[in-house]
């Protein structure tokens, strides 16, 4: 083991960020504009204020179809004592957008007029300059149009057009240079060997500046070698406005992004006091910022969110905007150190009148939980946590409304809830399901809580061997629950193509030489198995690998087809989508349990439409291993 | 005159939207995609589920610095009995990421161990899969990572990548024909000349549908004959999704989109009962949605809201988003007719506690008046306006955090309002000062009813001589008011270049041939107008062109500049912008009142500071015209 770096510091986020962005004050006032034509300035910001250089309109404009005239010829007319005029003397016909010659000075409508042979008759006085758009009535040459650090919308160029400019200054986009380090990193597409991992942050990283007003430059991938990284920084720092180097911020073996950063310029802050994202690094090279950002993907996002976009508004003198916060009740108890602030992703749902978020995985490896995450959840560095029902607050990922339209799903997993949630929202773009997988025990305790619309649940009652009812009439007889019928599945073993351990039997899976990989506790394929072993006198712990647990089918499938693990328990899409061979153990009733209060939302309804529905069905069958005789009857439980 | 066309309907705009839509099913259910790479697609909307080709990671990986083994070897292990380990036999060191060999289960990191001459000190049992990722620990392959109908973001591009899937299928962005028709239409930089009309409407829908997810083409200008128009909407039906053709939509002499429409598909409604916006034309050829929309850019921006941006989101099957809306207070009275929705461009501003909104020109042409709206106010069908004073709902285009960000500055106007704004909006991006011109005596009436923030006012006592004290004593009895005294300027008639009616005095106004342009009743500048007349017994009557008002300075300046009109009254900034002769008449006071309570604001104070600084003084300076012996006193007054 080599010697380890150490962190200069864990300072507190924003303490660090004030003090980044103050010894970069002479990097943002050194900003820089470019002239551009207005027609392509659509997003760009203002590098200084816009005037008109002409007038709009630049001459007195008809406003109406109609006939231009003096407005005294008209003086006296009345219902009574019409005005004739005539065409050749008194007045043109106009149309509107057309000059007013200066000898008029008034438009009177065509509805108002009644033609005569020579001319027309007018019955009432027209007032001077109605229905004229004077010179300058919308814009007047000089005028400001739009102000200095201002973000150019459409109307904004219609303006500036309108009014006669045709170029504009606006700020140049800070041009950022991300560095992927990591002698593991592959790029995306290349063969993937055991430990190479895909080089996707850079593109994470690039679509995040893109949005926030800035041109991302990708590196290729660099080696941890440190003259490499260093070369590649020198460049980077020369070529562009700032440099983001991912990974090699920590303080590992091989990484040297600090040291490096040290050599070339300066390190102002290494460890900032947030998780996920502790090891970033907050550097100055030749006066532009230098980011050393964790390899993580969740740790990246969030101080790209929190070091990279303040940095991008700063240059482009956007004002930072409060975060959108909601309230919601958290679902379940966060522990959390009083060490750091930490951002925990969360699933919202509005689930009767409470808005629920359930925190989701808070690995920092995990990029799907930012995938799934409608929003953030903070705590704050020294607090404890957070206990289960207590009121936070919640900065959203996404519009409220959305959340609002999604049905909440909690409990056992199948793959078919996936296939489900693609058909409503193909029904209707507006409406979401979204799916928290707690095993069939986790989804009773979510409906007693009020916390999900719906659970999918196949609960084996031992003694009468029927499913699911028995357990609502125990654990949710204070609610008023009915059952959708959704569909019978074979559970079964996964196994290695052809079986090559012959595993036929539970038995089998306690043989001496053969790996099985379990459920999670409370899962409805938990008790499946721990019923079997029971029924059959097998002790779980002569199975090697009881232990290690699963929270879905695909999961556990995936640890038999890609590991050296021999079996699992689990239905046949799952088996069949890796390519595993399926022994059929039993068959069992997966239904979705919902409150009877809820049959009537709009969402349930359609929901219930698409799971009769032809289409779903035969999506179902496809899969195999399913039967729908009783999809989509309600069962109600007295 | 010819003959005239007629609509054909007056729809409520809801229901012809329904009905267009719905008579488009066809359209929108035959939507295509495009297989594009997953790197390049940010933005876009998928056009089918994303499920993962690999698992990621795709081994177990080791998740921290330290050493992989098998945790069986430390079994026992405790502060009081180490259990020492071999380097070559027990473990092996891994980094983050690196794979875990079969033979291994557990990795314990590096703080943990204690190094020895041939391996390393374990003082505590490791867990089996302890700081293990397991397979598919983010994403399992066959997974879900992103739905059908779903708009990519920065993480779903990191997530697809991770997952194996370099490819995407997405909906193909609807692309859209831009005609603009009228013979008077030059293109942005071409000259301009009498009658001639800047084409800048094709760019505010261009912008509008990039925002929206869409292309745009932008066709030539097309003059307005009909078998040019009926050609170029053949050919752009042929070559894109939908067409939009600008002008031409009403009911005048040259208005020809509703026939050749009709005459190569179909009319479905012409004529929306909305104001601005009403003929509106929603067609179909070949199948595909053609638009006619009104000529007047504020007409078509609400028509483009509100027919091609849900055309859009159906065919990009993104749902329609409910309008961000605020209560605010209606500044003055709105009459609107019971025939039509109309929409009421309107600037807010926190006053106090209030969200007060103050309508805009209500001018189909006036496209300023949407580059200043921070929202609009919707007056319902059958509604016959809005009270001064009334509880309105906004639907907001601006985030309200910018709005309670903006400084109000209702009253006189003067050029050096846009110079204070752009200061203020340099020195911090997040303030704005928005400025409205209704003259001193509407912004002493804006004060009053707490309207207001500041109120740019110039009043003279014609009995002591004093400016503006004496009013505010008089009108502001009940508030408790204080005087940004802020320039001297003068006042004078701008007359054309070498002064050829040879305009010097108040009476050579009176004079026969020479005609003037005057201010609104209310304004400080008419004011000054009305007290010089009355003290040397000129008529008022006498005066050509006393009874047309302009409400800026830049107008009446534009007005002696662009057209025959021989001179105006106004300050000498506004001459000198459009290079007109200015003769001096008199210096007066032009100051900011505000309440006492606000000085202490932020916001008020950040202003002060501005006004006392340098730089405003120096451009101030160098319009010409004003001094600034007193600029930045605060005068309270008792």
């Amino acid at each position: 083991m080599n010697a380890k770096n150490i962190y200069l510091s864990s300072k507190e986020l924003e303490e660090a960020i004030v003090e980044y962005l103050a010894r970069l004050k002479g990097f943002f006032e050194n900003y820089q504009t470019r002239e551009i034509s207005t027609a392509l300035s659509l997003g760009r910001v203002t590098g200084q204020p816009v005037y008109a250089n002409v007038s709009s309109p630049h001459f007195n404009a008809s406003a109406m179809d109609g006939i231009a005239l003096d407005a005294s010829v008209t003086f006296g007319a009345s219902q009574r004592s019409r005005i004739r005029l005539s065409g050749d003397e008194d007045y043109i016909v106009v149309d509107t957008g057309d000059p007013i010659p200066p000898k008029y000075n008034a438009v009177v409508m065509s509805e108002n007029l009644v033609e005569t042979d020579h001319g027309v008759e007018i019955s009432e006085a027209a007032t001077p300059w109605q229905n004229i758009r004077p010179i300058g009535e919308d814009i007047v040459q000089g005028e400001l149009i739009v102000p200095v650090f201002h973000r150019i919308r459409p109307i904004d160029i219609g303006a500036m057009l309108a009014g006669g400019v045709n170029t504009v200054k606006v700020l140049r986009k800070p041009h950022i240079t991300i560095i992927p380090t990591g002698t593991e990193l592959v790029l995306p597409g290349q063969p993937l060997g055991e430990g190479s991992l895909i080089e996707y942050n850079s593109h994470i990283f690039a679509g995040m500046i893109e949005e926030w007003g800035g041109t991302a430059d990708r590196h290729k991938p660099v080696d941890d070698v440190y003259e490499d990284i260093k070369a590649a920084l020198q460049q980077a720092v020369e070529n562009s406005d700032m440099v983001i180097i991912n990974a090699g911020s920590s303080a590992g073996r091989e990484d040297f992004t600090k040291d490096i950063i040290r050599e070339l310029g300066e390190v102002i802050t290494h460890g900032i006091a947030i998780k996920p994202g502790k090891p970033a690094i907050l550097g100055k090279v030749m006066g532009k910022p230098v980011v050393g950002i964790p390899g993580y993907p969740v740790s990246a996002y969030i101080v790209m969110e929190n070091v990279i976009k303040p940095l991008i508004q700063n240059y482009l003198r956007l004002p930072e905007k409060p975060h959108r916060e909601v309230e919601a009740v958290c679902s379940r108890r966060i522990v959390s150190s009083l060490k750091n602030k930490e951002f925990v992703r969360v699933k919202l749902g509005k689930v009767g009148d409470r808005l629920i978020a359930a925190p989701l995985s808070r690995g920092a490896g995990v990029v799907m939980s930012l995938v799934r995450a409608d929003g953030m959840l903070v705590i704050p560095q020294n607090s404890e946590g957070v206990d289960a029902g207590e009121r936070v607050k919640v900065r959203l990922h996404k519009d409220l409304d959305d959340i609002e339209n999604t049905i909440v799903c909690i409990g056992s997993h199948d793959p078919i809830l996936d296939l489900l949630a693609n058909e409503i929202h193909c029904h209707d773009p507006a409406l979401h399901l979204a799916s928290a997988h707690v095993g069939s025990m986790g989804g009773i305790t979510a409906l007693s809580k009020g916390e999900t619309h719906i659970a999918g649940i196949h609960l084996l009652d031992e003694t009468s061997g029927e499913y699911n009812i028995s357990y609502i009439r125990k654990y949710l007889s204070n609610k008023n629950i009915a059952l959708i019928k959704l569909v019978n599945r074979i559970q079964g073993f996964m196994v290695k193509k052809g079986n090559p351990k012959n595993i036929n039997t539970f038995s089998d899976l306690a043989r001496n030489g053969v790996s099985f990989v379990n459920r999670q506790k409370g899962s409805g394929t938990r008790l499946l198995l721990d019923y079997k072993l029971k029924e059959q006198s097998i002790d779980p712990a002569v199975i090697s690998g009881y232990g290690r647990e699963e929270f879905t089918h695909m999961a556990v499938a995936a640890a038999v087809a890609f590991s050296d693990i021999d079996a699992g328990l689990g239905v046949y899409s799952a088996a069949g989508a890796l390519g595993l061979d399926f022994i059929p153990v039993c068959n069992e009733e997966y239904d979705l349990a919902v409150p009877v209060e809820f049959l009537e939302n709009p969402s349930i309804k359609l929901m219930l439409e698409v799971i009769g529905g032809h289409v779903f069905n035969e999506k179902v069958r496809a899969l195999g291993g399913y039967s729908l005789e009783r999809t989509g009857e309600i069962v109600l439980i007295d």
